[in-house]
C-alpha cells in the first residue's frame, strides 16, 4: 500500500513537471549544450559477458550519450549523460546549457532511474548546484554553495535523494536573479560512490520573460 | 486538490486513448500523410539567443518537422507540426491522411502541449472539422461546418480549448458515415492568435470493418 | 467505473515494472539478441490501401522491425518484433537475450497492445516458456514445459491473456536456478490465432549478482 502510494506520486509528480512547467532546458523550447563549459563524457571501460564487448565494438556510439542526453527525456536505463572523472574546477559533472527564452530560474528538477531498477545507482548526483552568469548585486539570496567560476553566481544548492519515494526531485531555488537569464550551468559536486556520474535528465524552470499573458 | 484531480484526469484520458480505443491515423496501422493536400509546413523566422540560430543552421532537420509528426507520439516541447501561414482553400492548417484500414469514424482525439508547459500556446488549434471522401447521401447528420473541399463531407467541427483541464481531448463526430472510408481530412479553421498553427498530435477513432470479433 | 479501475492498474503496474524491477532484458543493462539462436523476422504480406503498399516499398524498413525490437519500449501499434511462421525447434517464436549481467531469474513480464486498441490482436502469444544454460542439477522446482533445445532448462510456463484487465502482465518463474546466468531464451509455443507471432516486449526480472547493497 505504501508502496503504491510511493508510485503514484512518482506519476503525479511526473505529470506535474511534463504538463505544468515549462522546462527551459528542453531542447523544443531552443536549449543548446555549451560544449566548452560541458564536462567530457564517460566511456565504459567493462562489462561482463563478451558478447556484450562485441556488441560495444558494432555499436560504439551506443555507449557514449552526449551532453545534451542530459536534457532529453529517458525512458530506460542508460538514457543518460554521464560525465568522464574529471579533476579541477568542472566537479564531478558540469553541463553548460544556452537557453532559448530569456528567464527568470524559481526551480530545478532533477531525475534519475530509480534504485531499485537501477543496476548502478551509485553513479547518481548527489550534491548539485545551479549557478548563472550575473553579477552579484543581481542576485536576491544567499545560498550555501561551493567555490565556482569566475562570471557565475550560484542560485542554490540541493541533493538528490536515491532513497526518497520519488525518483523526479523538484527544489526550489535559494536566490532569486533580478534580471532575466539565457544561460545556466548546472555542477554535480558529489555522487553516491561512483567514480564517474550520470544525469538521465535535469530541467529548469522558472518564469518566461515576455509569456503567454495576453491569451485570450 | 483541483489541480491534482486535473492531472489524474489527464492521465487516464491519455490511458484510456492509449489503451482503449484504436487510433486510424497510426503509422502501425497503416495510416500515410497526402502530401498534395495537406498544407506546406513552417519554418521558425526567430530565437532569441545567437546559439539557437546557430544550432538551426548546425541542425536545421530538427526545426522543421514534416506533417506526419502530427500522427507521431509526442513527449516534448516541440515534437509537433507547425503549418506555414497560407492563405485560400486548405485554411489554417489541412491534413490528409490515407488509412491502412477501411473504418467508420466515430470520435476525433486532438493533443496539444498543456498551456502551462508551454511558450507559444496561441499556436494551438481552435475550431477543426473533419471531412472525409463520400456523397451527402452516404453521411447520416449534419454538422455546422464551413465551406470544404470538392468530394468531400464534413463529419464534425468541434473546439480545442486551451483552457480545458485536460490537454488530451476527445470528441463525437456530428454525423455518421453509411460507408466505411479509408481516408480522411483534418481542417483547422482558426487557432489561439499567433500567425502559425501547430498539432502536436491528432487520432482518429471508429469501427473497424472486418475487425477481432471471431477472437476467442 | 470498472474500466477506470483496469486502467489505474494498468498505470500501476507499468510503473511497478518500470520503476521498481531490474530489467536484465533492457539493451542499457547490456542485453543483446543472439541472432542465431532466435526465430526469422516476419514480413506482412498485405495492406488494404495502395498508399500503404507504396509506402512500404519507400520505408521497406519501417515494415519489418528487427528482434532487438521485443526488449525495447514501445509506444504505439506495430512497435513490436514479428517473428515469421516456421516449422521445427524454434517454436511460434524463439529470442535468445545475452545478459549483460550475472543474475537469477525469478520472473518474467510479457506486454502486448490492448486488445481493444489493436486491429490484430491474434498475433499476441499465448503460452511462453523461458529456458536458460544450465544443468538440471542446477534447477529446483518442476515447471510443465514443452520439449526444449539441448543444453537448457525450463523454469516456467505461463499464459499471456489478451482478456485481461492489464496488458502489462508479469509473472513469477516455476523454478529457481542455484547457479547464476547470464543468457536466457524466450519460446512462444501458441498465440491467439494468427499465423504469425509478435512481441511488443518481454522482460527478465530477478536478483542482480554483486548488486548496490553496500551503497549508503
Ligand atoms: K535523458
Ligand atoms: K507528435
Ligand atoms: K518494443
Amino acid at each position: 500500500v505504501e508502496e503504491n502510494r510511493h508510485l503514484s506520486l512518482a506519476l503525479a509528480a511526473i505529470a506535474e513537471i511534463d504538463f505544468r512547467k515549462i522546462n527551459f532546458f528542453s531542447i523544443g523550447n531552443g536549449a543548446r549544450i555549451n560544449q566548452r563549459e560541458t564536462s567530457p563524457s564517460y566511456t565504459p571501460s567493462s562489462d561482463i559477458t563478451i558478447a556484450s564487448k562485441l556488441a560495444r565494438i558494432v555499436l560504439p556510439s551506443s555507449h557514449r550519450p552526449p551532453p545534451v542526453t542530459a536534457l532529453q527525456p529517458w525512458y530506460e536505463p542508460g538514457d543518460c549523460w554521464c560525465a568522464a572523472p574529471a579533476e579541477g574546477s568542472l566537479g564531478l559533472a558540469q553541463l553548460s546549457v544556452s537557453l532559448g527564452k530569456k528567464m527568470l530560474p524559481r526551480q530545478v528538477t532533477i531525475e534519475h532511474l530509480p534504485k531499485q531498477a537501477s543496476v548502478d545507482i551509485k553513479s547518481a548526483p548527489k550534491a548539485v548546484e545551479l549557478w548563472v552568469p550575473v553579477t552579484v548585486d543581481q542576485v536576491e539570496g544567499a545560498p550555501n554553495c561551493e567555490a565556482g567560476p569566475d562570471g557565475y553566481v550560484c542560485l542554490g544548492s540541493f541533493t538528490y535523494d536515491i532513497h526518497g519515494p520519488v525518483h523526479v526531485q523538484t527544489v526550489n531555488l535559494d536566490a532569486e536573479v533580478t534580471v532575466p537569464v539565457d544561460k545556466a550551468l548546472v555542477r554535480v559536486k558529489s555522487n553516491w560512490g561512483a567514480e564517474h556520474t550520470c544525469i538521465y535528465r535535469v530541467r529548469l524552470h522558472g518564469d518566461l520573460v515576455d509569456g503567454n499573458d495576453d491569451v485570450e
